[in-house]
């Protein structure tokens, strides 16, 4: 395999960008600490006896022909739409899912370990509107698409683009994804995420990212670069886009990232024991499919159980319940040895306080619960129905906060300073020892965000919220945003695939 | 000992303020899960030993004459101001510490349970200025004090009143806290936090919780209900009043939380490793005294370990290393079984996002630390220089969704709902499932400052945010507030208490 035109660096862009914010430089989470363990392993092991239970007993109904043909042949039992898997079966298949493996991006500096101890942060992906502060939320154009790619390159803590942060409604629907694509290649050089719809886009994501990675169409069965998301359709079904999706991933060695959606109390049973159960069947079938497909091929096992809000039926993102399920989804994860994707939630309309306390909740739940990957780690707001442009800002905020935490800190010789507590004595102060000055700068976590002006400068300074702090950061970062470099020839060959593929019909929702 | 007039139940208010929000029950909280380890064994153990080695070599300056007679007394090296513990000393004197103490409250209902696996939540104490959203932050007077009070009485989550929420500076400052005392007990049945600054301020909230209590005076050195403040000069300097304060409440078998301020980079070396040495060796010298006073009264350990903005020199809370240095500090006071406790801050100065990233960062540092004890647990703000009306709604939701958390969730057969997965079947819907039905009033976590509205509805309503949400909850629980029930003879006999001791001359500060 060639790749006569991987390489190019984001320096420029990224020093730039660093320049008006002062971001954490690049780099993925590496989690010291061992996960939170919210159920115990007995409990696990009830909830794993109980999904394959149903599994055997009800199986999941499959509206694909293709993927029942396979579930079929690879020993399942197929009774008209219902495949049911014993749990030999699925264990077997289970077993070849990679613990660990590399997403490779348009720049080598930004390829993505998944798996172990690293974390990996994505922008929200699949909103249906934007929002901003100033025009509220509303339909997106493909203008306000790239502008929001502009800003998620430019911020460092986020490692994956996440799918598109929302529809670019003024182009068709059926080739659109063409245009998104072309976006997510051109004006970032990190990962992506392809739209996982249906054979087709994932086709074309395939195929423009090995123009992207300067390999030929057959390379892309051996580099893994795309990560589609793969919902099913709760309770125990799997609808026919999501498992072509998937198919097409899993035939040429690229991600599914396999995420029910049970929701306790409407799509799932109302306690979370039960919603976790059907979850784990759903992930379970979903990703024997991938092995069937393709021995080998990664997979990741999705954990999106919250609850809806029984005095309204909406859903409830950040809740206690939320954080619990994904602590609990990443050890039924690690039981089976798939790696684990959470999110960041929140049902709050506004970059408030509530946006904040239920995301962060939900980043504990994903973090403290061992998650390989965080979905809509940056941007979503209102129940994942929008992508903010602030929102992005507050979460790139609390995401750095939890990429510093998650570091723990060093205890040596050097570290504790004894020699300076007993030279500075009691009631001095450490300001001018020696022990600080070689340290200070660095010694610390510097946000982006946060204020901590004292109260009578911050009057000063016009009483800046942080809602109105993230607007202003934002719009500075896409002031300042330098596209990444990238060869004049893989742009030319892009836009004439994607001209092709348009004259072609793209690719038609049936 | 006799307690005559103990007893009196609060359920009429409290149900009164649980109609208008809708609460959790008040239960102290009981932590499923065991406490995150961010430092290893044997950093603990480095910490530990650098501490005890600054305690030999350096020691504490002790500024309080008795104080000095006492540890000099106990076996300790006195030289001039200086005390030098030797380490066999200090791991005898802190092995009579309780490891779980009880709180006696006015209303026996409100009986905090201290260590273990229980943690307690505390309103905002000692800030200098109170402040909401309509009037910004202000010197506060005895009747915002009180509404204050009327709002932490109301709160169920919060199970304690931490100290007064700022000054009355509209009374005299050497005799306000007999008024700040008669608040505490006439407004609230909750466990209150008095004044530790010296012997007086002490005795009069010992005076005061006899009269509370209907028990002698005599009868208090058995009886645990006070809670206050021991803070150190960092670093290692005792002064005179937190000296007295801290004999007078162990000669009575009540607890000094004694909490170093060791502010990395100021106060504290510039590492966290070097802050946590040297607040360690604080807490164990002070956590001495109070048991060459008393063995066996209760203490508490306090971590308070941040850091300073290098760049302004203003403290920074609410950050990654308060976090760690907050759960650090966990491991630290569990290595020498003295209950532990933390804090909820931030240097936010507006109820914004940032409010609530840093409390809830700080949140998650206290309880996944093993905290027994978070104050500022509810209206802190400004880096503790105010307390916020609104602020105490924002925690308090923070506190109820932490609360809920660490609850966990059960996994028995009936939780698990295959019967009802059965019986749904792939592609249906639970919420008409008797599974759902016999579960869902009690299923989840009701918020009381969330707004779970879907968008439109959300503009409907006037796009309200959390800080303007938060507003509205503390006036309705204010206008909801009724006092819970005492005797009148009781409120006669403290009223005349506080007369005479304010003809005595109070308090004055030297």
């Amino acid at each position: 395999m060639t790749e006569r035109r991987r390489g190019g660096s984001s320096r420029r862009g990224a020093d730039r960008s660093r320049s008006t914010i002062g971001q954490r430089p690049w780099k993925v989470v590496e989690r010291r600490f061992a996960p939170t363990e919210v159920i115990s392993a007995d409990e696990v092991e009830a909830i794993h006896v109980a999904a394959s239970s149903i599994l055997e007993d009800v199986g999941i109904r499959v509206l694909d022909d293709e993927a029942r043909r396979r579930y079929r042949e690879a020993g399942a039992t197929v009774d008209e739409l219902q495949v049911r898997l014993d749990r030999e079966m699925v264990a077997a298949f289970l077993s070849s899912v990679p613990e660990t493996f590399v997403l490779r991006s348009r720049n080598p500096e930004r390829d993505l370990p998944v798996g172990g101890r690293h974390t990996i942060f994505c922008s929200t992906g699949g909103p249906a509107f934007v929002m901003d502060n100033e025009r509220g939320r509303r339909s997106g154009t493909y203008a306000e698409f790239c502008d929001y790619l502009r800003v998620v390159q430019s911020l460092d803590i986020v490692h994956q683009e996440g799918g598109g942060p929302f529809e670019a409604l003024d182009l068709p629907a059926h080739d659109r994804h063409l245009d998104h694509y072309f976006a997510q290649i051109t004006l970032m050089d990190k990962n992506w995420q392809p739209q996982s719809l249906g054979r087709l886009r994932v086709l074309d994501a395939l195929d423009m990212t090995a123009i992207a990675l300067g390999v030929s169409r057959d390379d892309m069965c051996s580099i893994t670069a795309l990560s589609g998301v793969i919902n099913t359709n709760s309770p125990l079904q799997l609808d026919s886009p999501m498992a072509q999706g998937l198919i097409a991933l899993a035939e040429h060695q690229q991600v599914s990232v396999v995420t029910p959606f049970t929701l306790a109390g409407a799509m799932g049973p109302v306690t979370l024991a039960g919603s976790l159960a059907l979850q784990h069947a759903e992930a379970m079938a979903v990703i024997v499919l991938t092995q069937i497909v393709r021995p080998g091929s990664p997979a990741m096992y999705g954990g999106f159980t919250s609850n809806v809000d029984m005095r309204s039926g909406s859903p409830a993102f950040g809740t206690p319940e939320y954080a619990l399920a994904a602590q609990a989804s990443g050890q039924l994860a690690r039981r089976i040895g798939v790696p684990f994707r959470s999110s960041n939630t929140t049902a709050a309309n506004d970059v408030d306080a509530q946006a904040a306390y239920e995301s962060q909740m939900s980043l504990w739940g994903a973090l403290a619960g061992g998650a390989h990957m965080v979905l809509h780690a940056a941007g979503w707001i209102g129940g994942g129905l929008a992508a903010s442009f602030e929102k992005l800002i507050l979460d790139a905020e609390m995401l750095q906060m939890m990429a510093a935490y998650f570091e723990g800190f060093s205890v040596d010789e050097a570290d504790l300073g004894l020699a300076a507590i007993r030279d500075v004595g009691p009631g001095g102060h450490f300001f001018a020892a020696a022990h600080t000055l070689e340290r200070y700068q660095t010694a610390f976590y510097t946000p982006i965000l946060s204020n901590w002006d004292n109260y009578e400068t911050w009057v000063e300074r016009g009483r800046v919220d942080a809602r109105t702090r993230a607007g202003e950061i934002w719009r500075s970062l896409l002031d300042a945003y330098e596209p990444p470099p990238i060869d004049d020839a893989v742009v030319a060959e892009l836009t004439e695939f994607v001209a092709r593929r348009k004259l072609e019909g793209g690719a038609p929702m049936n």
